[in-house]
């Protein structure tokens, strides 16, 4: 349904054509200082007309703050948001009204509902997103504040352009095929890893595409334009990386950490494929070399020293960056005709529509990292409930030594060390 | 945590070396004929032992119903079940236990619990899917009846080796990396289709790899064989079908039926990626040879000419074949020295240990096939909560046509045609 | 938190002093046809100013729909709202405010959140009501509509002032207190019986008390006026009957029907009571006069003789009126000093504020409506999807005959008797 | 459904004639040290035949622990526990059984799941409560050790044998019915407020009713055994009081702590009724009396001089005492013959089965607690979240000084404090 989380919930509202769209965002921690403009940041960044690769459309998106907040600080009592929609009178009727648009959601949303919105696909519309982006920023400011947590996606392929095999996700990386040969050339490179260490919003924002490898973005700009010119759509992925996630997070069985995040990335619209860290491809690779080891840290503490794990082990965070890819499918809606069939089942031409979006990618970048803060933050109440709880037991006593050689109360890091 | 579901849940509970593994199912249906030989059969595909290509132990594994069923009939109270554990005394302490086993849960569940059981991973364990599987037997004894969904896992790759292209899902074809080239060739070919409109279980069953391609799987067993010769470990990749699963499953926005599907596949051990219908491979093909055009079906309902979306448009099934592929990652114990650190930072070497597992893959097909069953069953009892509900309000006269072309009531299959 | 429900879900937000108050209504039945006047008329019956016996701000609270309605007629997807605050300035600080006011929020609040709105109280604000009444009208709407289901809530008493014992729930009439006399005389009368049959918010809404009995409702006038007068508050208690509801509602074993309804009644500020049926008098009537003998019923189906349970039956609805009585306390804000202590534990007197509300009991009768019909709307889903689910089973045939001399299939409606 | 709570969750399973009853606890804090013993005592408290003043039937209902505790300690991980059932065949058929038995749950089962069992009320039987009791054992164990929490719960009235003025519950204490007077003289006395303060298990346990007024308690003593004698049955209350509790927990603005406890409270079979603090005779105090006003205690925190609210203001605690009164209705089952219907509406003679329990309230007791036990725990873990979250943000500086004159920081104990 239209809620997420078990402590840090977002739910959202909104079609297209309605009067506006937002989000309730309940669970914010008190005390946060907050404003519109944390917001704004990446709602803009969400939003069409950024660039001519994407739908001319120019919505202003101005976020309007209901509640929660007062003094420029959080109660910790409900953040209600709103987003105004331009236009908000339903659509009107046209003879393409006969024909649900293929792979697009007309003709599921009318199977599930009995009715359909006035622009078919309901709820399915990429405005309903904006609600998400506004929670997730909420959750960010609280990531960045107490943690310093830093969520950065990328675009990391258009159609067949991808990054380069040394700076590459495992799976974007060419196989040689031969399965006699246990080694894959190239995944995870030192370059990959320092990419995942360094990349920046401000790097991201540099190419309209936001693939943080100028070369790369040039061939991505390229075929997004051919897509453009040809009336047709192209997808692509979107790889992201959340670094300085404290271990601990995740709920076993069902609620393992990179569980949530596939959710809550699959639950995007046009997702269809999630992997985390080596994916797919480590698939491939024998445990001997896709086994992680420990190694101390500069901190002291224990790490790993490669990360094909992606930051989650056993369904849990370890300390490392987190990262993942998103596969978003070429966009259903497209400007020339298609041979189809009417929802009475008569075949026909389904004629062409105005201009649309080509690409989605790069717009989906701020998604993607919304969705990442929002199970971030859910699950970081959930294990400081957990450890807050534990922490006032007495000592025990009585366990064998390995059961408690490391363990909760030492890894609570002292009051002022947290606080920043 | 633990219980998965909103209507129909599914909370399991167990350790490898308590008492017991076990789960309550609650929100079965009553009235649903039910033996524990409809549960005992696929836990007997999930145990250990089952050919010489898995771990030899020889777990039982008998199921022991303890509520909700009489006379072989569900009541719709809760089902209590579960599984002895053989051998439950908590594990001696050994000098290995100094050691967190690099990309096992170890290190992870001692940091979010500061206790740990004497197994290392807790709840990580392959035994916790034990109640994962009774409860998927549950629903899929339902689903079977009531709509005849049959829901088939096969094996899809081992390693590098993958079903030719001619069968293979789209991603496991080979491409050309021709980025001027919108071309994939053999993605979604008809004989890939026709694998996940025919194959079954028995099929899947012949081969030990539950690979249902014979000159395949002998590969897939050799991979193992070498795998296993050389003390390591390989992962490899599930793919399943669901057919039969009625239009409207899935509830967007979060919980759209890929998002289920993906959180459902993420939450069992050893996981990294999930793709649905064209999956990463469907980023690169443009949309105009990407959308799925409607057709007037034999039955005279609207269907679609291809399946690139898998089964699921706008997060809902769309009555066509629902087929996904999973990732399982290389398992992390293998009977070989690895150079790592110990819990204080120690650098040092984790000796061998005993006989394990190379390759999980063959015995996670039940699993998926399970994870697969409890979220079809739970969608299902919200859509029809919707459904029926909807129903019983008078008809809407004031719609404009094309919202309300096809719908709800005229979508209610009637009574006599659900029942078989 | 700030959700309500499992498939009909309640989301609200808002304080007294900020821009609006609002919800997100998920999970309304697709196809209702839904106007704001529907919402409009019970935020009005809600709403402050409506008598010189409730407090003299005169809000407007007038509803605006965001979402989920085209053409006047649900989607099936969110329906946002919100009404406006008139005064969304935070509050300006006073000497007051160095004092948290007896048995309010404010000092709770603070405790909790660790920052308090300027208003105090926060979300105990009676503001906080109105997206629970929005909600509830709209399932309210769909429960006349499909169920003819009525929802009549009165004012049962206000301080010691009480419905005569010939109409009044069975605690308010006075017992004799003889523990060795069995009888409680009155309770239960067939007059009660007949009022929960026949009132109506007509009715009701006759007088400001809305006290049905006009003789009594003078009584309950004066004691307002007295407590008015006296810079004073008094409480009451509202007694609902429901009316119409299908037996089968209510989850076993904690969602028992009594039990949702207690927590959604509990959840309304000021309440501290809650019982239905016989209630708290029940416990002293024996078993053998307290329990409802089975009757065929007109209709042919079966129906108790007496309604000592109130509807409901091992926490499930059995067809009968549901009725239940609320208890709540007089208000906390007064117009006279108080001998007290500031937040930091100094003694000393707060001074008297401005006018107030001096007993809030007729405004709430709406709100425990609107409580009311949302859990009622919640539990028909849940059981719609148990009851359609189970429906598509094959017949059981190997059941002792007791076990299923009723059941589900002979107890769901045909399809035309349904819709009305 | 079969599951409580959010982040401390209980499932339970069972009917009275299946092969156990047990239940899933998840949530447990790690690192608390647990034996079956600290279960044990309170579901010996629980069970039938420890007087002759309850059913003569002797359940040994020895707890089997499964999961979640190694040497003692609890992992963090799910508990599963069962408790066997002696009698675990499906009941024969007899004539009885052509009829619903008055006010129990036989024919309300029968309407929602359409099939029953043999037992008649499946789920509603008394022996699901185990469970319950076993999960509350467990959450108490936590709360004593970590808050020192104590949770007690006595017979405050059988049938219209009460507790005197000065001792019992403000609604016990009879009214002078005057409605010009707004005294409730001995309501609220200081010497109901001292047993409150004083009441231990030990005592309450010294008098088979569990009444811990000795004189009282003889009344009792004889109020049953005339029901007994009389083939009949009687109700009574419970009233609970819950020390210690810290300030701050309850989750406005749906599961305000006294709503919580409401649902939890009336989950319990053959509850009717719940009221909190003044509960209903609260209504009949004015607001100047009933305003608990605040002092700064011995401890240099603030709390109140009166105790109205019961421990709960806003919905949310405040250090006070909690105490509340559950109402439980006379027993349905009664060993004299009733004349009724039968399923299919032939009136006739339910003939008189065999003993039962006149009077189930002194046996109730453990269950109102171990229910009061699993609220706090459940509403604790969830304000530690916040806590625990807020705790790690950088001051605010930019607040008005009354909005953080106490605080959360502030309000957090020193780790050496909480630690006993």
């Amino acid at each position: 349904m239209s809620t997420w989380g078990t402590l840090f919930r977002v739910t959202t509202y909104g079609e297209s054509h309605c009067a506006s769209v937002g989000a309730i965002i309940d669970g914010v921690p008190p005390g946060l200082q907050l404003s519109a403009q944390d917001i704004q940041t990446q709602l803009s960044r969400r939003r069409p007309g950024q660039s001519d690769l994407t739908t001319p459309r120019d919505e202003k998106d101005l976020v309007h703050i209901q509640s929660g907040i007062e003094h420029g600080v959080t109660l910790g009592t409900p953040i209600g948001l709103l987003v105004k929609n331009e236009d908000h009178r339903p659509k009107d009727y046209t003879e393409t009204d006969l024909y649900p648009r293929p792979s697009h959601a007309d003709w599921t949303y009318l199977e599930k509902y009995g009715v359909k919105a006035s622009s078919g696909g309901g709820r399915s519309s990429a405005r309903e997103t904006i609600g998400r982006v506004a929670g997730g920023a909420i959750a960010e400011k609280y990531l960045t504040l107490a943690h310093g947590i830093e969520i950065v996606g990328f675009v990391s392929s258009v159609g067949k352009v991808h990054l380069p095999a040394s700076v590459a996700p495992p799976s974007l990386v060419p196989t040689d095929g031969d399965e006699d040969n246990d080694d894959v050339p190239d995944a995870l490179s030192p370059e990959f890893i320092h990419l995942l260490a360094t990349v920046s919003r401000a790097t991201v924002d540099k190419e309209p595409t936001r693939c943080p490898h100028p070369e790369t973005a040039v061939r991505m700009t390229k075929r997004i334009r051919r897509a453009q010119e040809a009336h047709d759509s192209i997808g692509g992925t979107v790889t992201c990386v959340i670094r300085g996630v404290p271990s601990g997070l995740g709920e076993p069985v069902f609620d393992r950490l990179e569980a949530q995040l596939a959710h809550a990335m699959l639950s995007i619209p046009a997702t269809k494929a999630f992997e985390i860290g080596s994916g797919f491809r480590g698939t491939e690779v024998p445990g001997s070399a896709h086994n992680d080891a420990f190694v101390r840290k500069a901190d002291g503490r224990l790490g790993t020293r490669t990360n094909w794990s992606g930051g989650v082990q056993g369904g849990i965070s370890n300390g490392e960056d987190i990262y993942f890819r998103v596969g978003f499918k070429s966009p259903a809606t497209i400007s020339q005709p298609q041979q189809t069939a009417q929802y009475d089942g008569t075949a026909g031409e389904l004629a062409a529509r105005g201009r649309h979006d080509p690409c989605v990618v790069p717009r989906a970048v701020p998604i993607v990292e919304a969705m990442a803060a929002i199970v971030i933050m859910d699950q970081l109440l959930i294990q400081n409930a957990r450890r807050a709880t534990a922490a006032l037991l007495p000592p025990v006593t009585t366990l064998p030594p390995t059961m408690v050689l490391s363990g909760l109360k030492q890894a609570l890091p002292k009051e002022g060390e947290e606080q920043k």
